[in-house]
């Protein structure tokens, strides 16, 4: 199967990702390699606001990560004209709004992660860290910065 | 307008960075690109301490990230020998000293970025993550990291 | 002295490291650049709880940065098949579980550059950051990710 047919097949259609807020831009090409903006968690467009260990289970927060893969699709599907110029996933940057208490932002990170070897197949494996942080923009639950290389 | 001429039309001289406190090197040049490391905001030449959420306003935070992305400028220009030789900042990690709930880390970044878009013009359109974090060395209320792509 | 020389006179023998808690791998190559996963500090196998600021000095903070230094050499060696092959260590992003009022994050950072540095002279002069953070998987004191550049 292709990338295109496994986001058929989840029923995922990547959209551009919307302009981001501040002097920046969504991804930068630097030779073979394409670095992706932090994207931050959104449901129905607005940020996901929460924080694990507070008011958002780990089940939540996973979920919350896998929309934010679903995001950065997009933004390579931006990047880079077509999915299937991906040579491989390089590394996730994984950071988890979390209370002080809060100690599985691995099992957050795997939404994301989960969902890009279900998509990319080994071209999906990555390198990743996974950290839990005091804010992020917007009080958003999730946000991930992700690096790819291209063919 | 060159670089030169911008930073001279802002009033900027971008120094060479002080020795770093530990052991390890302002920057690493590998390939075509520069990875800088991590830049805390320093005023009068003391760590610029402060917390956003706390006793900085997003508006001080702001002015302290303009302040770190001058000493990244004075650490590219110490890293290229000549900022004419830069082709791209790829990609800035902005961290941000934050209080549990201070949501404006994107708004404090811009003090970075677009001082780099001011400087640098398209070839300082970046890539960026911005994250508030539960401390930084020396108290200090914002630490940026960048890589850049040279010629 | 090689490497293999330093790692012996140091009385450290690099391991492979476990399998990675989740969907990822430990490395990712990517032309010449190799993406080292964050590792956790560990001790007896296990993951090495605490926080700075709390109840870890940073004495104890510096420790458990050296014997995540350890760790990311097996990983390398597993990366690698022959650390010769380094021709630098070339970023550490190093994440401090960390009390809101605990400033001394590039100290306990410095047990892994100190490390670094030791086993791999020059090639292992790194560009760093060095970051407090809320919380880290399974509540370990410190993560550590690595970016180095092979022949």
């Amino acid at each position: 199967m292709s990338v295109y047919d496994r986001l058929k097949s989840l029923d995922i259609v990547p959209e551009a990702p919307p302009s981001p807020v501040g002097a920046f831009v969504p991804f930068v090409r630097s030779g073979s390699l394409l670095f992706l903006s932090g994207h931050i968690a959104r449901r129905e467009g607005k940020p996901w606001r929460g924080r694990l260990g507070g008011d958002m289970t780990t089940a939540q927060g996973k979920e919350a990560a896998r929309a934010v893969a679903i995001d950065l699709i997009g933004t390579l599907q931006a990047g880079t004209g077509d999915l299937d110029r991906i040579r491989r996933i390089v590394k996730l940057l994984v950071l988890v709004n979390s209370a002080s208490d809060f100690t599985e932002q691995h099992l957050v990170a795997n939404g994301a992660s989960e969902l890009l070897r279900d998509v990319f197949g080994d071209v999906g494996a990555h390198a990743r860290s996974a950290i839990g942080v005091a804010q992020l923009p917007f009080g958003s639950c999730v946000e991930i910065e992700l690096v790819a290389e291209l063919m």
